[in-house]
């Protein structure tokens, strides 16, 4: 087809988009090749072998003419025996990211104020705004962990219509304690949107609150702890009733016959995929304690596999250039002029991986102690 | 993980579901299996195998732990090579049905009126009352053709904030004039949305003017004539400017790698699967040749790979039930009180399958004259 051409500078239709739209940053992150990728907490090993052939080979054996199921009958009953619920109360998405979107779609009015903890995962305030929400941020204490009272309080004098908390929290690592989802729900009316993306890494869940609170949502993912980022695959569980309501806005066929399948061999063999994450974890641990005898940083409490860190010694864009352009090693520069001042972000890869991070940093920092193998 | 069981009505939750979005319907269709399937508009082709075999060929050798591009440039090259515009205003999506709710999101306010045609895609209402907005339905003049003074004279009425537009319109199978799209942009100041998911079977298309009109939104799909439904691969194109408003209510990663890497190879291989398109729309023709000429049935015109009947010497419900437990046919009965009464749709399969259709309804209908072989 001969192409048309770009006339005009497209002010007509620029007028058409909501003002609360156009005043937001879109979401985006720049591929960035790299030896050593630890910037979107990503499992750092590969989706097992055998198990992807198993998955090509159940593909190639289904029409891919057809729509998939909405949701597989036998996936869900999977899905609320590993997660402990009822399969009426389960619903799945392309990533967890589209079970926050609906949601909030589903909740949330002009006006109505959504409030989650600051530092967070940004795309809570991007759909907020999106939707014409109220966005309300409510910094983290000391160490960016959880001060659960302060959050109830500013939910309470803001009458929230809904909290988003994410425990672990992203970029912070920080989990809330054990009862804190409980503690928000007994002292608030709002719905309680519970994102356990890291759960698997460590931290309570409220996945057993279910039963009792029909104003929470608990989300999950299959990309990090189980290795699928890359076929997208993400579950919300919630009161059936509710399930219901929120499923409203979710697209029909929204998730592919490869994902499902891959989500459904994947629940198949979850010790092996458990054992990988345990991997992560314990890489995490060494990780974190050598990284802490550092002098000229501060390393702050995680319970998933990142680990946010403050520069004192160097500039955190300093750092974040040099791991880089010398070591090959791309972390995440999450550091803004506010509460991320000097941060940056680093996602607990392979042995090998955190072990190459401690020597660029004995090799940067003149204040750190010689790494020893991690 | 032992089970927690549900207690309680859910109503506390569900107290906190917008009123608009409770009192929609969801959208479900329940899978039923038939022998011949014509009720969703697929394809009766499966993709070819030897392309699948290339695709899965691809998926085994990339990591599946890393999250896709959000949007690869070679295939934005090639979708904007393939639909004659620039790779900056080509939008991917996880189904065009994403790019409609997208689309929607950061256009519609509360309030803000959408107007569509009346028969059509039921997602544009769906999903007009999750966003607060008010839908507007205009009905189709007689035959289900396009009116579009009307539409235009409703729409200025309304003063419409957004103009839906479903070419060939689903479940009508009618086309928009060819000016028409054109005359709506000129006699409003509307976004216009054009859903082209049936273009590829015939009617005109809207592409050639998103050089003029920055307020004019395309979108296609992969689901239908590309044979790819189970894959989930939709795109929109507009004025950059405008798909990067857009772009910000889409979710990133939304399309996974399977699909990114299936779209591109289905691209690669535009030949094959247009020859698959049109072996459909000569069956369809055909097909609507021998279905005019029964007495007892009304067969409305289409430009789409599906034709719309209204049943008078049946009632439709029965012609369904029939058509299924007699003849393993299963259509889509799209009948109700209004518009669509007694009518029925249905997708265009093999010959064969439309064969078998036409022996049905001559062994159903008495006033059917004999199949020939179709």
């Amino acid at each position: 087809m001969s192409p048309a051409a770009v006339e005009g500078d497209g002010a007509d239709g620029l007028a058409l988009i909501k003002p609360a739209v156009r005043a937001q940053a879109a979401y985006t992150l720049r591929a960035v090749p790299a030896r050593r990728k630890l910037n979107q907490n990503e499992s750092p090993y590969d989706f097992p072998v055998e198990l992807k052939r198993a998955i090509l080979e159940r593909v190639a054996l289904v029409p891919w003419h057809r729509y998939p199921d909405f949701a597989p009958p036998e996936l869900l009953a999977r899905l609320a025996d590993r997660y402990g619920w009822t399969p009426e109360g389960v619903l799945v998405g392309n990533g967890s990211n589209e079970l926050i979107q609906a949601t909030l779609s589903v909740a949330l009015g002009p006006g109505d104020v959504v409030v989650a903890p600051s530092p967070t995962f940004s795309l809570y305030r991007l759909l907020t705004g999106v939707l014409g929400g109220r966005y309300v941020p409510v910094p983290l204490g000391t160490d960016f962990s959880y001060d659960v009272e302060r959050l109830i309080a500013i939910a309470r004098r803001e009458r929230a219509k809904i909290i988003v908390v994410n425990s672990p929290n992203n970029p912070t690592g920080s989990a809330l304690p054990a009862d804190g989802v409980e503690r928000i729900l007994q002292a608030t009316d709002a719905l309680v949107l519970c994102d356990e993306a890291y759960q698997d890494f460590g931290g309570p869940s409220a996945l057993g609150l279910l039963g009792r609170y029909s104003r929470l949502v608990v989300l999950r993912t299959f990309s990090k702890a189980l290795g699928m980022a890359g076929l997208r695959f993400g579950l919300g569980l919630a009161h059936p009733v509710v399930a219901r309501e929120i499923a409203k806005a979710k697209l029909p066929y929204n998730v592919n016959l490869v994902t499902l399948i891959a989500a459904d061999l994947a629940l198949q063999h979850a010790p092996l995929l458990a054992a990988r994450c345990r991997e992560v974890t314990e890489t995490r641990d060494r990780f974190v304690a050598r990284l802490s005898a550092c002098v000229g940083l501060t390393v702050f409490p995680t319970a998933a596999n990142f680990v946010l860190i403050r520069c004192e010694a160097i500039a955190a864009a300093e750092l974040f250039r040099r791991l880089y352009d010398e070591h090959g090693i791309l972390v995440r520069d999450v550091s803004n002029g506010g509460e991320l001042r000097e941060c940056l972000r680093i996602s607990i890869g392979t042995p090998e991986d955190m072990y190459a991070v401690l020597q660029a940093l004995a090799a940067i920092l003149p204040t750190m102690p010689l790494a020893r193998k991690a």
